[in-house]
């Protein structure tokens, strides 16, 4: 039985043959197969098809999975309970799979975001048996036109074996035309990427996948439960404020184009408080080149102040996708959804002069950014696609809060316990206290600026004393003392609190 | 009086009226200027230019000086013995300059050598007053032919106020033809740049800059002063050997191309190493695409491995020097020597499908990797290019001796006391002991990889001491115990030796 709205998805009707169930669908995945999933956080993810596969697997089977982006419960919080991931690749945000990591249950492959694609098509992990796609629809000739996140579907679906297609009823067919595919060769057959602009279009808007790899197509079951808007605060909004006046200045001094360089940013609390400060700015015809973006994308197309907003997926709330599908021939007009290979670039991140704005757990007062890894060994976060951002952009930004758990944590500390980003890739540190510009500045010049500028008063007399005492006692390039280095996250570890 | 060496080398006549001394030229510079300098480690450095200028500089004037590569004595040495620096940006060799920095007598900037010009062009540390620049010629239409260096040279020159050109008659005039110099333009307006293969060329065989800019034209007159080629070791011929047998079986399981994917590497003992080992092996068609190289590139092309030879710039040994003269024609068509923006672009880096191999101070059990900095605190090498090598190469190699010190110091560590590289970067480690391919590996994996294959038998029991009892007692994702991790470095600083 095909249901009426698969009978008009399926464009290509001889693939209407492949329509099944979930369930039968599942039962192609066999123990130890290579599993690549175009992901997205509820919508854009196959979770219909990830629930009938975590119920077959327990006991039977395990796979690697490989993702660009975090997924949802219904894949993560399934497999991990199903204990069906043999190994596990890429990004996440579900605290089933945070914990199950943390215990070593399976290994965990922190990847590049913007990396592991290419990685699996030169063949160091194996083959990918089955590609996981959410379409809106399948065209007339059998090509995918994906949901609203790309990732790295249209690299595993060029590369697997089979693909099962998940369509999706609850995305607007209109959705169709927003997509930019285009997967840049492998070396040494890779030619330049010819996209100059965040709103070039140079690939297809479907994914072109050989139709007679399509193993089966089944029908979405489960409603999509994006999360609700994340509220704002008041510290995101000092930073954003901060990061505004900062960009204003830039702008003054000649050293920024009146319109800013194309900006990248993630989804959350800090973002959405930064668009919104953008909405309000006096900055127009704005390029956005990231790799993914949330409400505040479409606070700024409403503002009029985009120009264009390249990404690789979207991470709406419940709210922004309403307002997105209510409203969609409009917002195409300046949306392009591309694969992660392109939206996360080196190449394209240097060619653009992107401005990349990330978050991180904690910096050190050199510089240094931690950004997956509590107290050094306990992973919170994957590192998604920060490198290949903060790594190549004419600015890197750093983001966050001064302080955590109500000041027991100070997120400027002497050395972090795990460095993500190492002083060579970050320009600019921004808390709710203030700016620290490091540009131009020698080790020693950049601490003291982090701890004047950045740091909460409860640790700055800390941090200074830390400071002088390693140049007195010590003293180098970047002084440090070992035994000490730590302090804050010892003490904290003993008492809940890095106060003395 | 003008030399004939100069009335031969000086083709656009009406420059030779700009023919002055040293002494002359150096009274160009005034206090605060800043400087961006063509380098290379005696030969292609303007060390006659700056031995003046150290001279005239003591109590007088201080300046910022920006370099890609080290510079020799006659500029490090010199200008730190006269106090003329006010800021040092980028990489270096000279143990006074050192000195220097880790005393922070001025601020030293260890910046990217790639991407120095780039930061230097938007505006960031004000503008460059003069270049000074290594020259064989000067063209008839005025424009500059470099030596056997370009580094960050064609940047300053196109950049600055005005040019100070230091021609060295040692070096052959024959060396023209030998360049090819392409500046990218900078974002917002930069466009695919057009080099696909290590050995195209997509520019001019000139530096092209106004004439007008064209301030002063000065003589070598100090001998070029190259170092002996470094001896080889026992230690890095199995370093090398450990590495061609990975590439070997990579080639055999289809994962690299039979001639490889371009190389790159630096100058030392170990690149000298491999590429003996190279030219005895069986892989032909070779491609280099490099930021440096040594006399073991000289090897390569006479054994007849080689096909191109893309480099920044020649830091050969006085032998090696020797053997390009005599032969240049033939080297010449080889070796493509291109500014560093180009060598090392990250565009190019990932296009190209690099396979980086540098150095490391120290890595971790985790593989993070430690290249500046002793202890944490004490400089003793710039971050140079590797960043943007290892950072989006298609392979992350790094290769060091598992002890130093005669065995008193492991270079395999609980965690390194300085990260330049994360473990995001890296995916080979190889020291005399053995290979650790970390590929598709999760941290502890990668651990009990790296303790069995690359640490020193003396140290394999300490380190896995502190990987299980970090896994027992704290677990995580990538366990440390912080109180503990520096243990190994503490003990050394307290009695000489990690050895307990």
């Amino acid at each position: 039985m095909i249901s009426a709205a698969l009978e008009h998805r399926v464009r290509a009707k001889e693939l209407l043959n492949r329509v099944t169930s979930p369930q039968e669908a599942a039962s192609l995945v066999e123990d130890g197969m290579s599993l690549g999933i175009g992901t997205g956080d509820s919508i854009a993810c196959p979770k219909t098809f990830f629930t009938a596969l975590a119920q077959q697997a327990k006991g039977r089977l395990r796979v690697k999975l490989f993702t660009g982006g975090p997924v949802p419960h219904e894949v993560d919080g399934l497999m991990v309970e199903a204990d069906a991931y043999e190994r596990r690749f890429g990004q996440f945000s579900n605290a089933w799979l945070r914990d199950a990591a943390n215990e070593r249950r399976f290994p965990l492959l922190d990847t590049r975001t913007g990396t592991l694609p290419h990685q699996v098509r030169d063949g160091r992990f194996g083959r990918i048996d089955i590609a996981l796609i959410e379409a809106a629809a399948i065209t007339e000739a059998g090509y995918i036109v994906p949901t609203t996140s790309l990732l790295d579907a249209p690299s595993y679906a060029v590369l697997a074996e089979k693909v099962i297609v998940e369509i999706n009823p609850q995305v607007p067919p209109e959705i169709e035309g927003i997509h930019d595919v285009y997967i840049p060769e492998v070396a040494p057959h890779r030619k330049p990427i010819p996209l100059e602009k965040p709103g070039d279009r140079i690939g297809t808007p479907y994914i072109p996948v050989n139709p007679e790899r399509i193993a089966a197509i089944i029908e979405s079951s489960l409603p999509d439960n994006p999360p609700p808007r994340a509220a704002t605060d008041q510290n995101s909004q000092k930073i954003a404020h901060h990061l505004l006046e900062f960009f204003s200045n830039e702008v003054k001094r000649g050293r920024l184009p009146p319109n800013l360089l194309p900006l990248q940013f993630g989804v959350g609390a800090i973002p959405d408080a930064f668009a919104a400060e953008l909405a309000k700015s006096s900055f127009t015809d704005i390029e956005f080149f990231t790799g993914t973006f949330g409400d505040g994308g479409l606070d700024l197309i409403d503002a009029g102040k985009a120009k264009a907003l390249s990404t690789a997926s979207l991470y709406l709330s419940q709210e922004g996708f309403q307002r997105l599908y209510r409203d969609l021939p409009r917002y195409k007009r300046y949306i392009v959804i591309r694969p992660v290979v392109l939206a996360d670039c080196p190449e394209l991140v240097a060619r653009v002069g992107l401005i990349a704005m990330n978050s991180g757990i904690e910096v050190d007062i050199y510089g240094h950014v931690n950004s997956t890894h509590i107290q050094g060994s306990r992973i919170v976060s994957g590192i998604g696609g920060s490198c290949d951002f903060m790594w190549n952009a004419f600015l890197s930004v750093v983001l966050l809060s001064s302080t955590a758990r109500r000041g027991a944590i100070s997120c400027i500390v002497p050395m972090v316990t795990h460095v993500d980003h190492p002083e060579h890739a970050v320009d600019v540190i921004v808390t709710e206290q203030g700016l620290a510009d490091l540009r131009g500045l020698a080790p020693v010049e950049r601490a003291r600026t982090i701890i004047a500028n950045c740091a909460h008063p409860d640790y700055k007399p800390l941090l200074s004393q830390y400071l002088e005492e390693a140049i007195n006692s010590r003293g180098g390039h970047e002084p440090h003392m070992l035994e000490k280095a730590f302090s804050f996250h010892l003490r904290f570890a003993e008492t809940g609190s890095m106060k003395p």
